[in-house]
């Protein structure tokens, strides 16, 4: 199995494709296009790309590319983001002039980076390939906010651990390909529509799932690009498309829908091994890992 | 009338802040939070904050501060955004090295930015900012990204113009303080929810204004920080708070809402005067300047 992902190896997006296959073969991609046209034209079966965090909502860019082109969702996995500070084991956190890292990483460092005072922030289009900058140009002035792997990677260490602002910081990956990842049975479905401009129809579009019982997980509005304030839904229920009412759902909703499309229908993400709850309190809630329903 | 905005003069919330009053005294600062003191302990009546841009989607730092604050939204307005690339008269596109923007600005003229090559792309807190930046530190290698009006207020000359990736960008700004701002009629209200954990209940939610036959203008979720996927949900009501259907809805909502808040009740943006329609094609089109319904 060959998996593409955007970013240098130590991007969190290359500890989700392991998280997909831990023996496939990996490979790196500059931008998420790349990701796309790698999985289209080859040489990989499958890509990875990060749709939403738990912290900064979604990532647009990725929803966008899935209309864009025909690749299907066939999985989803989560992974959970910390922050480090790198810079070379020599550096003192009152040398470092400059901090490199990815726009989304940068704001969720954004109490730690306030906090400082006479550093340059820069922004670059990868954390991981701001750990290979730091590392590749010898700067011991600067920084680069990345993962701890990318420490590893590069010869880097951390000059300053778990820098973001909010603990419970997972991001969701969704994983594309023209083939089921395995024989595990989907049970969700993600979709995208239009709706006509007028009164209670996005009510309406919701009653044709919730009259047939399909839960909604996630709902998602998007501008559309040149229509100024008109909106895209995103939508993951939770049902195969192949189910009956799942089915009939969808042929309704076309019915006043002036646009409909199933970007996927696959397994949902159930982590291999439960993860112990973290609460700050300590007390386990029922509630802090399943999603809010529609 | 003393109105805040986060920015340098030339920022577009300064631009949005005469939108709302032209003769009003505008009160530039450094960040959101600081908009929100200076209206509560002085010196300002009223602050803009955008919250949402058709291209890149909601600003969820101001939706956040607007829940962490008591301050009520009185008003909005629509400011168009068109992106220069601003450098010193003397500077030619061959001799720019760095170019300094907003993340925001910069996502919104990826395309351009990618277009180049050899150039150092640096996030700054402001796009006004930018261009005072490479003004004052008189840099002859550099660009900034910014309005036509920050190139006026500091020295320099568009470089490139209209750098966007899309033509019909506006800004949504809200408007905050704690007296009307005039005194026309609300017709608006945005209110921020949570639900409870079962299927259905955002369908629930939205039916107690469907079935009174009130108009959703906008659906919003938004990941509650600490909650895992728990979701905030914000929603503008095209209906006064006061209105009797309104207020009944509100209650019903929080007869199942774990927490409902009304953010404000305001009149809506009416542009003073018509602006032609500039689509591509020349069409007219109906759609295009209303929201998506609800």
């Amino acid at each position: 199995m060959k998996i593409a992902y955007q970013g240098e190896p130590g991007a969190f997006s290359e500890a989700a494709a392991r998280l997909v296959n831990a023996d496939a073969l990996l490979i790196p991609c500059r931008s998420f296009e790349d990701v796309f046209d790698t999985v289209k034209g080859g040489p990989a079966n499958y890509g990875v790309l990060p749709i939403e965090n738990s912290i900064g909502g979604s990532i647009h860019r990725n929803f966008d590319l899935l209309l864009e082109h025909e690749l299907p969702i066939v999985g989803e996995v989560e992974q959970p983001v910390v922050h480090h500070l790198l810079a070379f084991p020599q550096t003192t956190m009152e040398q470092v002039r400059r901090i490199y890292s990815h726009p989304q990483a940068l704001a969720q460092c954004d109490r730690f980076l306030r906090s400082l005072t006479g550093v340059e922030v820069i922004a670059t289009y990868d954390t991981a390939g701001s750990a290979k900058l730091v590392a590749d140009q010898q700067m011991k002035d600067a920084a680069a906010i990345a993962s701890l792997r990318a420490a590893e990677v590069f010869g880097l260490k951390a000059l300053r651990s778990s820098i973001q602002d909010y603990e419970h910081n997972v991001t969701r990956f969704l994983v594309i390909g023209r083939r089921p990842l395995s024989d595990a049975a989907p049970d969700k479905t993600t979709i995208v529509f239009t709706l006509p401009n007028e009164p209670g129809v996005l009510f309406k579009a919701l009653s044709v799932f919730a009259l047939r019982g399909i839960d909604l997980t996630k709902l998602e509005s998007r501008p559309i690009p040149r229509r100024k304030w008109e909106y895209l839904f995103y939508a993951d229920l939770a049902a195969a498309r192949d189910e009956l009412p799942c089915g009939r759902a969808l042929a309704h909703l076309a019915e006043f829908a002036p646009s409909l499309r199933i970007l996927g229908s696959y397994p949902s993400y159930k982590p291999a091994t439960p993860v112990p709850d973290t609460t700050e309190a300590g007390a386990s809630s029922a509630t802090s890992s399943s999603r809010t329903r529609a």
